[in-house]
C-alpha cells in the first residue's frame, strides 16, 4: 500500500463545496474535515436504526447498543487496548482529562504531587489546577528549553508523593512530540501516568500497551471524526477502583434515596445519554483510518511538514518574520511570530491570509503559559493534515510574501510622555473606505488609516485591556463636559484601522449621540459585515462593548 | 394554523425507511426521532463550513462561531430566556444537573439543605448525592402519592438552610405533570430553584421568566434534536459568580502555571470544543418547532394520551394488566405492570411487542426510587411524540391482546421447602425449538418451557442476583465432584425459557465441558441470535457469564 493525498482529499466533501473552492485549509491542529463516510454515518444512524440504547426492550436500542459497543471495541483495537472495557466515550479530551483529574483527585491525599509540563494545552492545565486547590495538591512543571519539556529532567522531580505525571505526547503550539513512551519506567509504583494524545491520533498509530500509559485522552475531531466525541483509554487495572465523575442513568447499578452503587468501568463513567450519532460517525472513522497504509500517510505528512519548514525559512531571509518550530519530530505544525522590526502583528498576518481565503490560526492556541515563556502574547500556527499538500505550502507561502510590510508598515513615530491624548483623525473620511472596490482594497484603507495612530506605551496597562479580546487592545476613556473621548492601542494593524474608524465615529460625542448611532449599521453600509460577524475575541465587538460600557457607566442618575 | 401528524412524521426519515415499515415507535420519552431538516443542518455544517470555533482568524471559523452563537439566541428564545448569555451547551441534561450539582456545591456549607422529590430521574438524584457526600450537604425529600411529590408540603421543608429545590417539571416513569411555577415564591431568598425539563420540551412551550426558575435543563434528543446536545439555562443573576465545573480551553480570561481567570457565562461552562455539529442540528430543531403550531401540536398529543389511556383500561379490564397512570396532565406516558396473579412479567411483554416490532421501554426507567416506593421493580412504558396517531395505539392494543397469558400461564405449583434442588428437564429436547418454523413460534416454545421452571422463593436473596441485569433473575450453584449444578428463578418468562435452554445445556456438566461449549454458536443454530445481541442488562447474557464465573472460580489449583 502506499499513500495518496489527492485521493484522500476526494472523500472530504468540504472541498468540493463551490464556497470553498479557493480555499487553504491550515488550521487542522483545531479540527480536521471529515470524509464523507463519517458524515453518511451519523445521517444513517438517525435514519434507520436511532434509539436510546442500553435496557433495550426493542429492535432499534439493540442496533443502537449494538453499534455502539462495536465502536467501542474498535476504538480498543485503534489504540490496542487490551479490552474494550478499557475504553470511555467522552465528549472529547477535554472532558476527558477533567474527568481524570477529578476521580483521581479524590483518590489524593493533600500535599501529593502532579507533575506537569508548562507546554500543556489548557485543557491539561486548568483541571489539575482545580483539583489541587480543591484537594490541597501540589502541581510541578517539568523544566524546558524553549518550550520543550525535559524529560531527562523528570526523576529528579520525582518523590513518593509524585502520584500523577501527566503530559502531551505533543504539543499544539509548537508540534513537537515529547517521548512520552519513556515515561512510565522512571516513575515510581503507583504513580500513574496520564497521555493527552489529541495532536498525535490523526498523524500516526498509538499503541497504550507500547506507551506503557494508564491513561490517554484523544478527541475525534482531531483526527477526522465527528465534533462531541472522543475517547479516554483507561488501563484496566488504574479504572479499577476509581470514584465515578458525573451521576445519572447508564453509571449506576442500583439507586436508592440515600445513595447509590456505581456500574463497572467503562459504563460508570458514562452517565447520560451519550453523544449516540457521534459515536456511530466514529465508527466509520476508524474504519477510514484503518483502511489508509498509516505508516506512508505518516511519512507523506513528514515530508509535507519539511517542506512547510524549509520554505518558511527561506520566507524569514527577506521578510521581518520568525520561525518558532522545526520540522523534525514535529507532528505538522509551523509556528511564525514578527521580529519586533516589523510593524505588523500575527493578527494582521492571519487577517491577510484570511483575505487570500488560507485558514490559519493565531493567539495563545490555549498554550498561554508556554507562549509566556517563551516571551509571546501568541503565535501564527498553520497546522498540516494529510489532505494538504505542496500547492497549499505555496499558496501560502505566495500571500505571505505579498504581506505589505513596506507600503503600509512606515515605522510609528515615538509616543509624547505623560497623559494620553487622543489621535487627530480629522484627515478622515469614511468615503475613502466606502468607495474602495473590492475587500482587498478596503483592507489596505483600513490599514492605511492605521497610521494615524499613535502608540501610547502609557495606556498599556493591565485595567485597560479590553476584555474578551484574543489580540491585546488597551482602550482608555475621559468624560469631558458632555462628551467623551478616548484613546485606544494595539500592535495590530486591523484593529488600529477599524479602530480609527470606530473613533471617527464615537471619539468625542455626547452620551446620546453615542448610545443612539447604530454602529452595526455603519458597518454594513461601509462592507466591513464581516468584521461585524467576527467573535467577540478578534477585538472589533469587544472594543465596541467596552466603550458602550464605559459610556453607560459613566451616566449616574443625579 | 393546526397540527397535522401525518404530515408532521412525514418529515422524520426513519419512519419510511424500509427497514422500519412495520415499526410502531412508542419509546419518545427514551428518545424522539429526528427531522430530515436536522440530519440535513449537521451534513452541512460538516460539508460547508466546519471549523473550530472562537479565535478564529479566517473564514469558516467566524461561519462556525456565528451558527453557535445564532443557535444560543434561538435557544434563549426558546426558553425566552432574557439573554443569550444565560444559555450553556451542554452534552445534555444530565451533564448539566452535573454542572450545576458540582459548581452549586462548591458554594454551600455544610449542613445547608437540599430538597428534591423521590420521582426524579436518577441524574436529577445521582449528582446531588454526589456532592452531598462531598460537602456534607443534607438531601430533603418532598413527600409524595402514588409518586406525584406533594407542592402542598414544600413549605413545611424548607428552612433557612434550604439552598436549593430541584424537580422534574414531569415524572419520566410516569408522565405526570410537576407544578414547578409554584415552588419559586415559597423559596427563601438565597434558595435557587432548578427544574429538570427533559420530559417536556417535546410537549409544549415552556418560559424561563414565567416558571421563575434559576436554572433549567433539556436534553435535543428528545425533543426532535441531535444526540448529544443539550441546553442549561441559568437567569443571569443566578449565573453570576457561579464557580466553573470543567477546565480547559474558551472558558479561561487567562492561564498562568499557577492559577487562571475565568471567562464570563456562559463560556466560563464550556470548555473545550462543543458539540459543533450537534449544536447545527439543535438550531435546524428550534427552526422546525418554530414552525409548528405548538398549541394545537399539544392539543394533539393531549388527545392521543387520552385515548392511549382509554384504550389500555379497557385492556385490564379483560386482562392480568395494572395500568399506573392517568391521562391527566401527562406528557404522553403511559405505564403498565402485571397484576399479581398474572405469570408473565412486564420484561415478557415487552419482548412480545418486540416481535410485533412495537418499541416500548421496559425497567425502572432510571426511576427506581420512585418505581420502589410503589412496590415495583419496574414498569412497561409507551411512551408519545406527535408522530404518533391512533393507529401506533391501537397496534399496541392488538399485541397486547394476543399476549399468551392463557395458553402458557398456568400458575406454577407452589415451591419445595428448605433447600434448592435443580429442575426436571429430561422432557426437553432443543429440536422442539430448532423445528419452529418462525420467530413468534419459537418464542411460545420458550414460553411453554418456562412451566418446567419450578418457583425457588428460597433462592431470592441478594447474593445470589445475576448482575448488570435489569430483569430480576436469580442463580444459585454447586459444585458435586466434577460436575457443576445449577438453578435459576425469574418472573420473566422469557428468561425462565432461555434458561431452561442454558441449563439442558450446562446444568451437570463438567468444568471443562461447560466451558468448551460455544453457547454463541448453539444460540444461533437455534435462530436465537436476537438474544445473543441483547444488551447484558436483559438477562440472557448476564445469566451466562455469572454461570461461566461461578465455574471459573469453583477452578482452583492443587
Amino acid at each position: 500500500m502506499s499513500f495518496d493525498s489527492a485521493a484522500f482529499k476526494q472523500q472530504f466533501p468540504l472541498f468540493s463545496h463551490p464556497e470553498n473552492a479557493q480555499l487553504v485549509y491550515l488550521d487542522n491542529a483545531a479540527t480536521t474535515q471529515r470524509p464523507q463516510c463519517v458524515i453518511d454515518a451519523m445521517s444513517d444512524f438517525y435514519s434507520r436504526y436511532n434509539a436510546n440504547t442500553h435496557r433495550s426492550s426493542h429492535r432499534l436500542a439493540r442496533a443502537a447498543t449494538s453499534m455502539v459497543e462495536l465502536v467501542r471495541g474498535q476504538a480498543a483495537d485503534f489504540l490496542n487496548a487490551r479490552s474494550r472495557d478499557e475504553i470511555i466515550f467522552t465528549r472529547g479530551a477535554t472532558e476527558g482529562l477533567n474527568l481524570l483529574a477529578q476521580s483521581l483527585g479524590k483518590t489524593l491525599n493533600p500535599g501529593d504531587q502532579i507533575v506537569l509540563s508548562a507546554a500543556e494545552h489548557h485543557a491539561n492545565l486548568v483541571p489539575w489546577q482545580m483539583v489541587a486547590e480543591q484537594y490541597q495538591l501540589q502541581l510541578r512543571f517539568l523544566p524546558d528549553v524553549l518550550g520543550e519539556p525535559q524529560l531527562g529532567q523528570l526523576p529528579h522531580m520525582l518523590s513518593d508523593k509524585t502520584r500523577v505525571v501527566a503530559l502531551s505526547a505533543a504539543s499544539n503550539a509548537l508540534g513537537f512530540r515529547v517521548a512520552v513512551e519513556w515515561v512510565k519506567p522512571l516513575l515510581p509504583e503507583h504513580c500513574l501516568l496520564v497521555v493527552d494524545a489529541s495532536q498525535r491520533l490523526a498523524h500516526e498509530e498509538l499503541d497504550v500497551q507500547a506507551l506503557q500509559c494508564d491513561f490517554l485522552v484523544g478527541s475525534a475531531h482531531k483526527f477526522y471524526g465527528p465534533t462531541g466525541i472522543g475517547l479516554l483509554y483507561g488501563r484496566a487495572e488504574s479504572l479499577h477502583g476509581l470514584p465515578p465523575w458525573q451521576g445519572g442513568g447508564e453509571m449506576i447499578a442500583n439507586v436508592s434515596l440515600t445513595g447509590s452503587d456505581y456500574a463497572l468501568a467503562p459504563h460508570r463513567f458514562e452517565a447520560g445519554t451519550s453523544s449516540l450519532a457521534a459515536i456511530a460517525g466514529l465508527g466509520a472513522c476508524l474504519t477510514f483510518l484503518q483502511s489508509q497504509d498509516r505508516q506512508a500517510m505518516a511519512t507523506y505528512e513528514s515530508h509535507l511538514t519539511r517542506y512547510l519548514h524549509s520554505e518558511l525559512t527561506r520566507l524569514t531571509e527577506t521578510m521581518p518574520l520568525k520561525l518558532l518550530t522545526t520540522h523534525r519530530n514535529n507532528v505538522g505544525i509551523a509556528a511564525l511570530v514578527c521580529r519586533p522590526e516589523s510593524s505588523l502583528s500575527v493578527s494582521d498576518m492571519a487577517h491577510w491570509l484570511d483575505e487570500h481565503d488560507i485558514a490559519v490560526r493565531v493567539g495563545h492556541h490555549c498554550a498561554q503559559p508556554l507562549m509566556e515563556g517563551l516571551g509571546l502574547s501568541g503565535s501564527l500556527r498553520i497546522s498540516l493534515a494529510a489532505y494538504n499538500d505542496r500547492a497549499d505550502v505555496d499558496a501560502l507561502i505566495q500571500a505571505l510574501e505579498k504581506l505589505p510590510f513596506d507600503a503600509d508598515a512606515l515605522a510609528r513615530p515615538p509616543s509624547a510622555e505623560g497623559e494620553w491624548v487622543g489621535d487627530d483623525l480629522s484627515s478622515v473620511s469614511l468615503s475613502d473606505l466606502a468607495d474602495q472596490p473590492s475587500w482587498q482594497k478596503r483592507y489596505r484603507q483600513l490599514t492605511r488609516w492605521a497610521n494615524l495612530l499613535q502608540p501610547k506605551p502609557q495606556i498599556r496597562q493591565t485595567e485597560n485591556r479590553v476584555h474578551g479580546c484574543e489580540t491585546e487592545v488597551w482602550l482608555v476613556h475621559q468624560q469631558r463636559g458632555e462628551r467623551h473621548c478616548f484613546a485606544v492601542d494595539t500592535d495590530s494593524r486591523v484593529i488600529q484601522g477599524l479602530s480609527v474608524l470606530l473613533l471617527v465615529l464615537l471619539d468625542n460625542k455626547t452620551t446620546e449621540q453615542i448610545l443612539a448611532l447604530d454602529v452595526n449599521q455603519v458597518f454594513m453600509d461601509l462592507g466591513l459585515e464581516k468584521y461585524l460577524s467576527e467573535s467577540r475575541s478578534n477585538g472589533f465587538r469587544a472594543l465596541l462593548e467596552q466603550m458602550h460600557d464605559l459610556v453607560r457607566s459613566s451616566v449616574r442618575p443625579d
